[in-house]
C-alpha cells in the first residue's frame, strides 16, 4: 500500500518540533513522503533529511501553496483520503475497509483544521474521540493499517543501524 | 493493569508542547499518571487540568526532585519499569510477557538519556529502532500493552463528549 501524509496548519516556530515529529512519524511507520501547506522552516527539512541520510530510505518532505489542490490531485490519481480527528469514526470501526485500500493519503492537522477537509475528505477517522496528538493518531493509525510493519521495515542505503539491546546502545556504521 | 509515566529531561520551554502531547496521550491511552522530573511549566500543568475538567477521568500529573528515586520507590510498589528507547528490544519480542505484569511505570525520555535508566530499567523496548517520536512510541506501546484499550475507555465526570461522526463535529454536553 502506497501511503502520503498531508500536514495542514503548520505555524512557522511554534509547531517546529510537533511537526517535525510528525514527518519523523510518517517516515518511520512506513509513508513515502509528507507535504505541508505552505513554507516550512529550513531547519525541519534539514532534520528530516539527515535522518534519511543516516538511517536510509527514500522518504520525503516537499511543500504545496494549496492543500486542498494536493488532496484533490492524489484522489484523482486513485488515493482514498482518510483526515485524522478526534470527532470522526473510531478507527476500529472501518479498519478492514481501509487495509483494502492500494492508496492513501492520510490528512494531519495541527490547531484549527478547515471545514472543507471535513467535508471533503472520504474518512473523517479518530484514534480515540479524547484531545491527544496527531503524532500519537498518525502512529497508530499506520501502525494499525499496515499491521505493524514499522517493526519489519528495513531501509536502503542506511549508514547507521541499531542493534537492538537489553542495557545500553549499539550502532553498527555501515 | 496499573500505568504510570516518568516523564525525563523535559526542557522548559522547548519541550513545552511535546510534553504536553506526551501527558495528553498517556491520559487517553490508559495511564493513571505522568510525573515529571523537576519543575514543568504551570502551562502544561493547567492544560492538562483543563482537558481532565471537560473531558473526565482520574488522571493526574505531578513533578517529582529525582526520577532515579521515583522508580526505585515504584519499583519497591511492584511496578515492572519500562524504559521506551529506539536502542531497546522490539516491543513486539516481549509483548506477551509485558501483558501479564499487574503495574508498569513507562520512562520517556527527551533528547539525553542518563545511563542509569538504561541499566536499571527492567525492559528497555524500542517502537522501530528508528528516530521518531517519544510521543508516538508511548501510543503505539500503550495501544498493544492494554490491546486497544483507548478505543473502549469512558471518562467519569466529563463534561463533553464527542459524538464520533462521518462529517464535521459532534459535541454533547453533559
Amino acid at each position: 500500500m502506497r501511503v502520503q501524509v498531508l500536514r495542514l496548519g503548520h505555524r512557522v516556530k511554534r509547531d517546529k518540533r510537533v511537526s517535525t515529529h510528525v514527518c519523523l512519524v510518517a517516515r518511520a511507520f512506513g509513508a513515502e513522503k509528507i507535504v505541508f501547506e505552505g513554507e516550512i522552516e529550513k531547519k525541519i527539512k534539514e532534520k528530516v533529511k539527515d535522518v534519511c541520510e543516516r538511517f536510509g530510505g527514500g522518504f520525503s518532505i516537499e511543500e504545496t501553496s494549496s492543500a486542498q489542490k494536493y488532496m484533490r490531485e492524489m484522489r484523482e490519481n486513485g488515493f482514498a483520503v482518510v483526515h485524522l480527528t478526534m470527532y470522526g469514526i473510531p478507527l476500529t470501526k472501518v479498519l478492514g475497509e481501509l487495509r483494502g485500500m492500494n492508496r492513501v493519503l492520510i490528512i494531519v492537522g495541527a490547531e484549527k483544521v478547515p471545514r472543507w477537509v471535513y467535508e471533503e475528505a472520504d474518512y473523517n477517522i479518530s484514534v480515540t474521540n479524547q484531545p491527544h496528538s496527531e503524532i500519537a493518531a498518525l502512529a497508530v493509525f499506520l501502525d494499525r493499517l499496515l499491521r505493524g510493519k514499522e517493526f519489519k521495515m528495513t531501509f536502503k542505503g542506511a549508514k547507521l543501524r541499531i542493534i537492538p539491546s537489553r542495557k545500553g546502545k549499539k550502532v553498527l556504521k555501515i
